[in-house]
């Protein structure tokens, strides 16, 4: 999406070989027309394919993953809990996922109510880096004995191996800009 | 807002005397549509008022203040974050909000050049309740020299105090559902 990767040469900015900042317009700060426009174009690349769910995990996924849900017609958003709060009684599936940016092991939780056998589950996120979010986003919908339609992220670090280890699970995943390589303060596309 | 408080009582839980559980459409699966209405809403709520930034806490409140920023001809809107992300560098505002649900404390955080001097801000969040986030975020949009527009709530439960407590500090308040009361597994409004 040529939208996008002008925006994060603009607006991004990148720190070492492995972090790329976009808290101007996504994670921090954010341009709710341009998220509106992200969630047309994860629309357009899972065209065709049945939604019933769109899942994502607190905190930065949520808009996107909203309007993403709504351009399938407005089904309900899932978003997971990283910390369980007092008021999450009952059942839940929950699965562990690693930060590498965080250095943190958080257990995402969804309440099985929210999750149906049946239910054909687009999972969306801002990054997709080593995997660890989706391969648990993933984990929560197949204990659930839902379906996964595919994973959709805004950024892929492609180095970084998560979508490649995601399609050898036999995964579709679409990735909204693609990073090939972070070097020298200079971010390169694929 | 009547769609609002049907919807509480048909899909909520009320918990002892103090929790609304609303999981059902704003805080764990979310209702995309609605929560747009909730947008148009607060823009009817705060008409004539200019906004340039819209301010929210994470994660619950991240989707209605964006419906909102929106309405008010797509500001920016700017999530405080609740933890210090490693890739949080350079000058922040902080201020430390207490979560009477989930009995902590978090620093939440700002980049200074999020909020500038001249920026005239509308908070808005999930839920105002003892008013803890709502003074958090607040005084970071003073420590900026900004202007607090007034702060915008999906749900109050009035018998906590947070709204009292920030009108009597001179701040508008705009509540879209005030809770006067939670017994017996009943909500009852204002």
């Amino acid at each position: 999406m040529e939208a996008l990767k002008n925006k994060i040469i603009r607006e991004g900015e990148a720190i070492g070989t492995e972090i790329v900042k976009v808290d101007g317009f996504l994670n921090h700060q954010i341009d709710v027309a341009f998220v509106e426009e992200l969630g047309r174009e994860f629309k357009a690349r899972f065209s065709g394919e049945e939604v019933t769910k769109v899942l994502t995990v607190e905190a930065s996924g949520i808009l996107v993953a909203a309007m993403a849900a709504r351009e399938f017609g407005y089904v309900p958003l899932v978003f997971a809990k990283k910390t369980a709060p007092s008021t999450m009684n009952g059942e839940f599936y929950g699965a562990d996922v690693r930060s590498f940016t965080k250095g943190t092991v958080s257990n995402i939780r969804v309440a099985k109510k929210y999750l149906n056998p049946g239910d054909r589950v687009l999972i969306i996120d801002d990054f997709l880096a080593h995997g660890e979010a989706a391969v648990g986003l993933v984990s929560l919908v197949e204990q659930a004995g839902a379906s996964v339609v595919g994973i959709g992220a805004v950024i892929e670090k492609e180095f970084q191996g998560g979508s490649r280890r995601l399609k050898d699970q036999g995964y579709r995943v679409e990735s909204l800009a693609v990073i090939r390589e972070i070097r020298d303060g200079a971010i390169s596309f694929k």
